[in-house]
């Protein structure tokens, strides 16, 4: 809960662009894959560094530079340095709790996403940072995972317009990638909240309330990352950089709505939760009532009883009816005329 | 629940334009129905496929494809050639879980609409998707229903100025007809809710409030439908492209204002169900109550006269009314009093 | 409350501009009378129907067309070519469950009104429509009530501006007096409310509770009537029509504002009701914690009664207590004992 | 709670513009004093009526005309006469229940403003109106109060800068007042809330309920009177009218920023109030458990002992214990055990 | 609670620009210290007072006037003066209870903004003013505290582009500063959270309820503090005076964008602690079935047995089984069948 706080908490009063790295320390190699495309050409290679500054920055046709692993802050200063990039902008790749958000600064947008993954009842998200120039692409990837695969895929084997189509139409592709990804994991907590929702209606306990709670929680997590995608894609689709082409904005407006689409997933689970809750309480209430109700069944028929036999318990001299042959099976018979009319009564009142 | 999120999930990875059918794969054919119509004359045919581009395109007077069924790709490529319609048209055509929502390509408008179908207290709806271009309107059903058949009915036998204005006219028709079948669903809502407030009130079960939720969630799956349509239809009414002629708007402004009174009827039906949550919730309170007032007049009615019997069943040598001969009659008189101080009592008190 | 629903049900497929009354159909008769005033003059006649076009439309003066009740559509159409009506405007007087409203239709301006009354516990609300056009003005009751007679009254004796003004002096004229209307009715609602609270803090019955949530309904209702009213007079008041002389505008400022206060008071009473639902509820809570308590009171003072008249009922041969002459006084002295201490208790935990 | 409204509802069908003063009848004289002043010289007059029309009005310097008591309607036409004021702005002045506002009329500011008092446990409000000249402000007030004092003092011994600025300033000091005298509420206010949070948490009874709710109507209507007033010093904060100079602009700036702070301070009572509200729930549920626990204590000790009891007093032949010399004894030490151990069930239950 | 309103109170009647200092009167002395600094010069002196006016204005390069203490109200007017600082700015310094705001005063911008400190369970926020002028920023503090330190560290040790900046530069770096704290504080509210949620999941008590009241409450005090920064930092953002220069815009966005999180972080916060609430309200409740159900089950099973204990503990003459030999230990055998089945019975239902 004090997660998010607690990691920028590290870095009070160093000055800006001070390029610490927020996120937990992972023992995986950085690896940096620089890929070539264009039409007709596709190269692929993995560098060690950035070195080859040169090399990469003036070539024609886009250039896609994968960069898996961040925590190795050297590779970022002179990276800074080939492209151009501004020192906040580096601090901000490494600061890995940031808000989905877009940055404009003229020579390239600095966009920043985060990846879901839902996995053994945990939420967690990766912040993917990605800077967009004329005629590159830069990815920034906490860990290695291999979420733009298919986007690699489609590169190598020249799948649909990606290869004739520039650096923007490749950050396109990789924010539908992202915001498709939304729908998996929002599949996978459709199907918790249904369990949920059958746990809530036919055996609700204590763990379920905070089984809701947690997937509330969950849900306004999800949310953060979410919600400001939508000024994010926003911006892109109104076309406001000269970095995107007029081409490619019907694009972005593709994604817009898919955004949409997932945000309103997200309330109506949110709806649905509230729901539940509602629920688990009205049968929290339904069960203290079913309980009293046996309570009272059991005094009202008991306790007359009780004292009828305590009447023929008592120890007058004169009480003829203790006297009779039939008096005892008249005392039984008569205790069982009064349990019968109860359970009637209570048949009557649908206690029963 | 994951019903929504399901379907976007199947895509992720593939390229955008992507045709793929995330709608339930029906067997029913699918039909194309071809009407020109002019104020003069009126022809209807039937077509296998979208062979016949140019027959179509370009004459005179409006024209209206008519497409039920739209899971068989192939035709829709075609079709897509044929009026020059942008892929992510026809992948969102295809998409059957969009949102209400419009776009404007210039040489056509895109609208999404949703028809509500509510039977056996399931409430479903269908994706219409229209293309309106300057002198046709191409529709798309998801399924072979006969939503529309008021519409060709009027266009067949020349009924009010349908016959006389363009394929804009055309989309106002078919989208007042969507807006006006809202309010039939309503209607039914109206009733089932009325029926629902009765049981709330005199004979609240467990059951009811999950019928409630229900229609609670039923309401948020209508306040998706219809609420982006607002934005949609505000769009045609301010004439923002001049595929709306100047005496349409009127009319547009029209439907805008139905859908008004919709949403307004939805969040009405919404407050009217939560007001029906308090009265469950307080109706529990209040079942509570009278289980714990009988418990009460039964235990503060017996408890003290089986304590005045205990007392008579002691066994002390001396206890002088033990030997009286009114002795009995004297204590059983004795506990009709206390008994019936006891019901008096409770009577005061509203208890019986 | 599947009533508004339902009226708009009837016309689903029919095409725009079809005459249908939606209303309930009333015996009474229609009337129309023709007002004619000048700062001189001032003629008042009934006629039978709309056959005297000419007669009316252009004299100089203001003329009001009071039209009370609406159910003869024939009128209606004639009435429509006369003053150049759009068939959406006669279509929208006929269905008389829109919301407040105002079309500029350049030659005419379309206002839709909501009148409220509330009388024997029961909200109801009448659709008033007035076409205001440069030199007239015509306004159509559903009803054949009174509602306009103080205007008429003012009319006839030229009392106050009214008589030199033109029609948009007498379209504020009728508004300020509906609007003025709504006080009368929220001042019965106050009182109502008056009485209600005092049942709730008092009295309070499952009835109060479904009277709450009668009154949160009709509070729904009357925000639904008065709260887009605001947009109508807005529109007025911001003078957007040549309709509206440039003197009248300060009027309907004034009408603004009450509509505004009117407003307030709605959502004042909102907050009350809710307010209402709590101390109910609270109330509730309060009586199951009373009746508990009598239960416990009585329990724990005859449980340990009980047990000691038990002890004193067993059977043992070496009791010696009971072959005490005092054995009885003793035990029973002893008991009453027990009764103060737990009466004492009771006192002083506040429960007595 | 219906006087709002029924201060109204004595106006309806009368035509604008009617003086009718809706407020209480107070038997207090009305007062007028006139009020010249300048950088060297100050004049104060009270005067009976308006007849000195034109002595006031072209006077160089500001002049402040502070009427007490608006009940004498003649007066007030007068004064319109004099200044040119529209007769709305007179119906207003009249019209006490008005939220504040304000209306540019060009030639002159019309000022709506609430002077809130607190004792005694009951909130009051008084209209203050303001009308503002280019060189004269004139100040209705609804009672004698004396609210203004602090004010004259100032213009009186030449404090600080309001004798060498104009009219406008002048309004702007009455405003200023006006605003910190919500402060002086507000502090009351806090320490009433202070009061009644103790009370929630230590001594919650059913008029706890009533205050807090009576707490909450007051913030409402608090909320009613201070909200508004935001707009109107924004108004002139705007320097929107010509009456306001360049130089007190930077003032009403001020204002606006207390006005800010005091909102943000009713903000903060209400969710206070909401708060006590769960606490006060909180602690009716506890309550209802503490009386629950003792019933338990008592019949879970009692039951079995009493069922002991009866074992032994039972009338079989046969029971060997009965006739032991030890028996009884044992008897009892058998129930002191089962009583012990109860106890300390429930003492590990943490019920004692 | 009522303390911010009392510090206002104070000044009712006052002119505006009187000096009167609203804070707790503080004894430490007031320091002044003068920094002089550009990229290679860097001056610190502490002065006494104000009189060396000349000395520090017209200087090139930037100057920090740091004035730790404001209650000695006389520096502050030849501060004014030296500067030329409008009264109503000097009175606001004084006036410790702001929300942070920025006002354009064209010579100068003046900054109010709130420190957080959370320590021993208190929330308490100090008032720091900054005064930017184009050349010079001064600085306020209430009290002696270091806040500052790691920028005259920065400052002193020529680290970072601060000594090559301006003085909205370093504006901006004690911005930054005051934000970035905020996460310190937010870390120490997500600690006790956590232990908090522990808690109430544990073991809630009435105490736990008022805990997150308090929370609540710190949580409203917070966000009154952090969420007007946002519109401050917007302002000097977006560039919109003079005194900003060019590239210090995109620093202010990123303190704008850690406002934004600080923000999400306290709104998380105020959810968990609305669920914290529901989980505590569902305990008590949970509690009190627990405790009824104890009473059933001891009821239910000893009723029975003090019947039959009961039966044969009658007087009646012929009750055959008293006379067997094998009575006894049969009627104790039944007994103990009757409560197995008891026990079983429970045991199905979940309850032992």
């Amino acid at each position: 809960m004090g997660k998010f706080a607690r990691k920028r908490a590290q870095k009070v009063g160093l000055p800006p662009g001070s390029l610490v790295y927020t996120g937990e320390k992972v023992d995986e190699q950085v690896s940096i894959t620089i890929i070539d495309y264009d039409e007709q050409h596709y190269q692929e290679k993995e560098v060690a560094g950035f070195d080859q500054c040169l090399l990469v920055k003036d070539k024609p046709g886009a250039t896609w530079i994968k960069v898996n692993g961040i925590h190795q802050v050297g590779n970022l200063e002179k990276l800074g340095e080939c492209f151009n990039v501004h020192p906040l902008t580096l601090e901000d790749i490494l600061n890995t709790d940031q808000r989905p958000k877009i940055e404009d600064f003229e020579n390239y947008l600095y966009i920043v996403l985060r990846v879901i993954n839902y996995s053994q009842e945990e939420l967690s998200s990766e912040q993917v940072s990605l800077i967009l120039g004329s005629n590159f692409l830069i990815s920034f990837q906490e860990s290695n995972g291999a979420i733009f695969a298919p986007i690699l895929d489609r590169l190598r084997t020249s799948k649909g317009r990606i290869r004739k189509s520039g650096a923007d139409y490749l950050a396109y592709a990789l924010m539908d990638l992202i915001v498709d990804n939304y729908f998996v994991v929002l599949e996978q907590f459709g199907e918790a909240l249904e369990y949920l929702e059958e746990e809530v209606v036919k055996r609700p306990t204590h763990e379920t309330l905070q089984d809701i709670h947690r997937f509330k929680y969950d849900m306004i997590m999800l949310r953060k990352s979410v919600w400001p995608l939508r000024e994010v894609v926003g911006h892109l689709e109104r076309k406001e950089s000269d970095l995107i082409q007029e081409t490619t904005g019907v694009y972005f407006k593709d994604v817009y709505d898919h955004t949409i689409v997932a945000i309103d997933n997200i309330e109506t689970y949110r709806d649905i939760l509230s729901g539940m809750m509602d629920i688990y309480l009205s049968s929290i209430s339904n069960r203290l009532n079913e309980t009293m109700k046996v309570l009272t069944v059991i005094a009202t028929l008991f306790m007359p009883l009780t004292f009828m036999a305590g009447i023929w318990g008592m120890n007058f001299k004169h009480m003829p009816e203790l006297g009779w042959v039939w008096g005892y099976p008249m005392a039984l018979g008569l205790m069982v005329v009064v349990a019968l009319s109860m359970m009637h009564y209570f048949h009557r009142k649908k206690w029963l």
